[in-house]
């Protein structure tokens, strides 16, 4: 069994938070709330979310697994405006998600979860963290994008640097620690990434304010973010590019 | 003789109506008013307008027949902000219509009626009719043209349903006669349509508020709205498509 | 040694004053502002624009001649808002010029102007001049472009007027004295032009209310407009078509 009501702007964060890495997911559905992993078809890339029950408007669950086509949850959010309440209930024996906005019942077929594999979150050892404005890193991908395909992040005890190297040009961010919203690191750390799934991260990122990166030398990156006002939680992890010169 | 000023929003909405179905129509020009009706190339739809003399700022016509290219008038419109008025002035000796928007003076060459016929509106019985908030219908429009491009139009004595069905989805759009602003049916009728025809035909209709729909049993549907503060109004007709299961 | 702060919507409307005619142009740098002169590749139009120091919020600067590529300067632009102050450095031993919006520095590579010629403006005798608005002539040129691709500029002791014949529709805006800023003519002259050339030229000068026309008989005609609140102007040159019936 699950029934639930939800506000359409935090089903739709959902959706743009997991669909930049994957087009369908499987959602852990319990009675304390839903949660999902999802690694990307290049396994460069994971999400980790998590939503508690206190995020919907109405709330009632078993312990479930649903395979969810994100695009079709997302044309049915086309429909809805910002505050309308969406309802989404399961109904077991024709395995479809009956979503209802306004007076709008879509019954949407459910994906098999067989073949999806269960990600697992690595247990890394990132030495510094980093909380930066989400608008100010935004600011600084968004200039990066125009010379090159990766971009480095760097923090030391002073500061975190993003910047990026084209062929003739080249784009620095550079943040000190009184522009930033907190600093954790005793050590120089440094890490290159694509730039691609940088961006589309930072961007799912763009209703938070602010972003922690936790960050280590050639070392994956961690990014993390609260969604729906605190009663959900956003893990992406990115591989690292190693530099070739 | 054709001499008239019309506000711009008026005219634009005679064309967008007008050119979901047809690139050119022939207009009847009478002292009372104008009106066109048009079939579209496949014969699947037809449209029936008429626009008043009180809809213009000023009126003053003859009995005529004008072929008007509605792209080329709709180029026009682009020069006009919504409360503009248009100038339409008919030059019989160089057949063409002279439109002025503001200082700037389109002459624009008419097209020849000869070839276009006389599109008659059948007499149809159509036992249902159902007044439905065009927001409302719309919102149902769009959430079916996610999964099918079909829709199916059912109204009973309790009320009136949008449906459509994919290959494993569906969607539904049930009003109850408490959510309609009027009902009158003394018998299920239910016919199908293609969803393309159907869903401008709602769009041409969103500046009014609510849209009458005339329903039979795998019959045509008329759909008839006001425009123009209610001095002008239109009536389509869209043919059935037969269900093959 | 070049060293500026500048708002950026100011130096958005140098780069997209120039960008329509030239990828990249010769800013000639002086203690008293910046200039520079292009003409497109099809030596078909010119622009000479001059910028003062007194348009800059910070200003220092030598002799200098520092080539830019305008797409470059652009991409950083879409970083800053209208309001946003951006600084210019330019570095001689790196030959690159760094700019900085808010926190993010980009080190561009300036473009060698020793194969970019010196254009030099005409002495033309154009006896006519007409101070047009520029919304009023905008619309004309829309207008214009529905229907051809060269427009005829024509002005007398009357009045100005632009028109466009297309294969059977034409469009007029015929300006009388009254409805011009100001009018200068002792004889009827007209020239035409493409349109391509003369919609980019009065796309740039929106910024500006009141737009300059020198004109004369089957000659170049002269547009001039303030840019940055008088502290900067722009003039274009653009030969004309000549009419081949």
């Amino acid at each position: 069994m699950f029934k639930a009501k939800i506000k359409a702007d935090i089903l739709k964060t959902v959706i743009d938070t997991t669909s930049i890495l994957v087009d369908e997911a499987k959602f852990h559905i319990t009675p304390e709330g839903i949660s999902l992993k999802a690694v990307d078809p290049a396994h460069v890339a994971m999400v980790d979310l998590s939503l508690g029950s206190k995020a919907f408007e109405e709330y009632k669950a078993e312990d479930l697994e649903l395979g969810i086509d994100l695009g079709k949850l997302d044309q049915i959010m086309k429909l809805a405006s910002a505050g309308d309440v969406i309802s989404l209930d399961y109904k077991e024996d024709a395995h479809r998600l009956v979503v209802k906005v306004a007076n709008i019942v879509r019954k949407m077929s459910l994906v098999d979860t067989a073949g999806m594999p269960d990600a697992k979150v690595p247990n890394l050892n990132l030495p510094a963290e980093v909380v930066v404005k989400s608008s100010e890193i935004s600011q600084g991908v968004l200039a990066s994008k125009a010379i090159s395909d990766h971009v480095a992040l760097t923090a030391d005890t002073d500061g975190f640097e993003l910047s990026a190297e084209g062929d003739t040009d080249s784009v620095n961010l550079k943040l000190p620690k009184d522009l930033l919203v907190s600093l954790k690191s005793s050590e120089r750390v440094k890490s290159l990434f694509s730039l691609d799934y940088f961006a589309n991260m930072i961007k799912a990122a763009k209703s938070s304010d602010a972003i922690l990166l936790k960050l280590g030398n050639d070392y994956p990156v961690m990014m993390e973010f609260d969604i729906a006002d605190g009663n959900g939680h956003v893990v992406y992890l990115l591989a690292p590019r190693i530099e070739s010169d």
